[in-house]
């Protein structure tokens, strides 16, 4: 159970890395939105293999089908089904893992849980079952834009390199425009030459991604277990290989004294209503709500467990046995994760959205 | 909304700081369980403020009465509905919160989402409503005691003093044996010695709090969106304060190759069914699901936003104004924070255990 | 578990009959509604038994705490947590039931499936639980009546005595002049003739409650598992006793042909937006959803399970004995189910109302 | 929202009549069940139209894809999607209902709450979208054949013509045999002559389904807002044209006094452990929960909508017009509704077989 994500605008999804099809439902769209289909399209290539020579190289089309839901090119407000075709399902590829526990991977866990396993490519433990994600991440993106709700991550550290400024020192457009999402350039080239070293040894290597929200009113978030920063860091930690969560000034904020962290509020330069604050420690959310502000986070990821290199395992009879992978190498997931992250915090805060209307009965 | 905690084993509550009373409602607790009163007292009593120099005076009584659910000593199977009533209702103390937002708590954003606040005290936002978790923490400690699973938390690190060494490497029963509830004695003077000083100041500071869960079968948490470290994650961070969370390596993890970071596995010691790791990077818990090592994971919390210092802030009409808060000061909310995340992480972990009773039709 | 009715405006009860007290919490109350405690206590004062000749001779005072989530005469948006203490704990009363199984009461299916059982009074199954749905139901109350929405039941039918006028044909106002709840002064004496007859001879009697709701915006309902009158029906199924539900014409339309029982649209009399029916077959209710046209449903209860009649019956021993009832006797349930079903009927609109809140962006 | 039926064993549907797919996704299916697709698409091919002169003729192959979830014939515990295609899609056939609202259909309460409009075929209000009801009741039904639980519906009533027998008079194999779908061959052939001289009319008809449930252990439902019958209730009441539920006697038991409604307990026949009852006045549930006797239950359906006489409703723009509709006619949609009543009954019980696996702790 548990594959359904949200309250009111929730995803829930299916699929395994080798089975037919990845594919999932979104449910509570509002209804009379404008579907970009090359917007999903876009939004779902970001997160394919095969874009650079820093990510995996297995090629997968992951062509979108839009099945229900939209009718004359708007949301009808009625569930919207997809799928996309796995069409890489060469099993033999994995006939060796079948008896095989691989090391820091799900396949021992799966095992134990349900008794069978699909060990094709991991099978439901797969980052192919992310695709899901970044459908409903982006129908969730068409409906924030209309209400001024803009969503941006990049990787801000891989391995031992990291950024030395903040967010609000970047272009975050220049994200786009290297293999490692990474705004600074300089940076960027850094990690992509890590990454190669890496690949070279056979090696894997994690990183951080910081994910920035503007624009986002005050009031979203629910105070006690629907915290706004709560159900973030539960999307963000249901990505594969993430490892930690933390906002605005996060396990740095307890380096701080209290005179210093607190965020202090004065009336808004723009005289428009409502306050502001002078810093934002906070990260943009105070008791689990938004207060108008920015909100950023970051996301820890490990290195992924799949590495070239040979490693002692154990089969499922319990012998001792040596792993070597064979064929695709993803040696950092970040630039891939990208997406995954901007898609989660799109569908987290839709939902807030909406909830939040429900709140006074005069809106 | 969004006042219920669990899946199966759920949390509701209810109150605020100078209300009639904290409670809740503990649903889906397995019948047939003895309930030992004087435990869940004891559980409560460790938030209780009061029980030292270094949290803050206030002195509250706490006591739990049990309504519903249990008979003749056992839990029934029907919801456990508890109260805890407030003694200390002095509303005057705070009127002058009224019209004045307080730096980063939550005042702003309640007004802003709600139209009306509760400004006593801070309302549902203050600490205070984590009595109703201490209550359903202690219930579900009870069940977890049968099968063999137990859960200890502890303050690792407050401000520039942090543990250098592992959890394996302290007798955990060590952290009741002083005030900031840290196995290393030596570390807790210290601390002890920081706290004072900042109380002195007028100022306060944060920490971080480790928690160990052993005992855990594996087979807990369910892979897409229930992932055992999401909801953990998403436990912790509903917690007053708490702005970051990691399990495993967590953000460490992003400084090794894969190679380092993967725990291989090898037979159990003892010879029993199952698999156990050379290594534990992974926090006992793999693709989302409990591989049946040792869980453990870390809390950020921030410096609590009540400082005695005098703060520039802005009133209900906007106007600026100062704010020097009068009465009670909480340092350090760490020691009072330890019962809290591992009543969250006992909640968690039970709520898990029975859902994964549903995987299989022949148990 | 399942202690928690509804989405987004939800109640959580606890409580048994013989406990400490029954009680509830309601999540997801609108802010800034004004909260009138009397209308809350005297709608609460309805399902009160003792109230006349023809219904349970026992007294209970049921004076309702709200204790959280009020804050100067208004909601604040928090959670409504509330209790009423059980003054009539007298367990003995109660002993002999200890190893009897009733004949059609809950106690044999409590005991199989718990284990253990609460016998006092019916535990979790006695019709006092309803106490907090009364209390859920008059703020849910509060709320409608700020949008015009109101709602009515009465008696219908009691065994063999029915009205043979439909709703449309009453003053409902009448309902509150006589101890049965049925507007029909004349069948309200023969029913109640009925009731004491019945009484006298230690028997019950079932019968028919009608329920009307009007002023509902068309819109309200999920076409899919969401729809309007399944909730109503799961809402009225929930009730004790109740063993059929219909809405509309219910069980009658299967003698229609479809050329009769559609109704025909119109423009609306009042010129007003939307158009309206010439007939209302449908009950207010089309694919689901609320079509602004009166809402009625009809909810069926069988006779209560204890008479005062000699019954043969088995033991927990498996052994068969006889059992009489002694003490209080309910001869007609109905006029006391009649809040009842108001009460969950208006939970069940209003949630929907606060849900149609989310289906459009804006609003 | 509110596309998603269940607790544990979860349905999530999607599609519209004239849209790509249908689909859906199942949740919490167990893992390690056999999967026999041949069976699960001959229970989809009951709901088939067009299978007798009696049903309407529009050919639809509806063939479904499993697409995740399964691995080498086993279920493996991770979601069920799947799919079947809409095969005609000719909306050319529904130009004209663009602009018209349909007298008691879902058009003008869709149009209402949406704001925009599938009317192709009803779009999502089709009786198209039962189709991933009847995969999830396969599937939910290979299970419950597991743990010994069978579930048989029958048409029982066709407008005036109704069984005058219950249940146990008849051999319900017999339902099999006729395209009514009734196990009483005198009745069924009098209710295929109602019905092919309706449809010659241009009318239709409707009637009541009754449903029988063997096997099922005491102990399933939950005792406040889970009720099994209330859960029954809710699944029925979610099939597209049902107007009433009742289980056991249902609105008959209003008419018995209660020392005759009262079902007496006894040892069990067999000598096995638990009791039975001497009647079933109850249809198996008591206080809300399976007491091991048969479950039995009604549903009435109205008459369908679509008539093919002329009618006078309303155009989109408020204006009075006609309505005549062409094409595709079923007369009575008992026959097709036969299959989803079992498949929301097979589903509603799983759910509860599950649930009940996490009320103790050793099972």
């Amino acid at each position: 159970m548990r594959n359904t994500f949200g309250q009111i605008f929730t995803l829930t999804t299916f699929g395994e890395s080798h089975g037919e099809a990845i594919g999932g439902v979104v449910d509570g769209m509002p209804a009379g939105i404008d579907i970009d289909i090359d917007f999903i399209q876009e939004e779902l290539n970001k997160r394919r293999p095969g874009q650079s020579h820093i990510t995996t190289a297995r090629q997968e089309a992951d062509k979108v089908e839009l099945l229900s839901g939209i009718f004359e090119g708007k949301s009808t407000g009625a569930p919207i089904g997809f799928i996309v075709r796995n069409n890489n399902q060469k099993s033999q590829d994995y006939e060796s893992m079948r008896c095989l526990f691989r090391p820091s991977h799900a396949d021992y866990t799966y095992y134990n849980k349900y008794g069978v396993r699909d060990y094709r490519g991991g099978g439901r433990s797969s980052a192919r079952i992310t695709i899901s994600r970044c459908v409903a991440g982006a129908l969730a993106k068409l409906v924030l834009k209309k209400v001024g709700i803009t969503i941006r991550a990049y990787t801000s550290q891989v391995a031992e390199i990291a950024l030395d400024k903040d967010y609000t020192q970047y272009d975050l457009i220049m994200t786009d425009k290297n293999a490692v999402r990474c705004p600074d350039t300089g940076k960027a080239e850094e990690m992509e030459r890590l990454i190669e070293q890496v690949k070279a040894e056979g090696d894997t290597v994690g990183g951080v991604i910081t994910c920035v929200i503007k624009g986002c009113p005050a009031g979203l978030g629910e105070p006690e277990f629907g915290k706004l920063h709560a159900d973030l860091g539960a999307a963000m930690l249901s990505i594969n290989a993430a490892k930690g969560f933390e906002y605005g000034d996060g396990f740095d904020s307890t380096l701080k004294r209290g005179s210093r962290h607190n965020d202090i509020f004065k009336s808004r330069k723009d005289n428009a209503e409502g306050l502001e604050t002078t810093t934002n420690h906070s990260g943009g959310i105070q008791g689990g709500i938004s207060n108008g502000q920015d909100i950023f986070f970051r996301v820890a990821f490990k290195p992924v467990a799949t590495v070239m290199k040979e490693q002692p395992t154990v089969d499922t009879n319990g012998n001792a046995t040596t792993l070597k992978a064979t064929g695709r190498h993803d040696p950092c997931v970040l630039p891939r994760a990208v997406p995954i992250v901007e898609a989660m915090a799109a569908i987290t805060i839709l939902d807030h959205y909406l909830i939040a209307k429900t709140v006074k009965i005069c809106p």
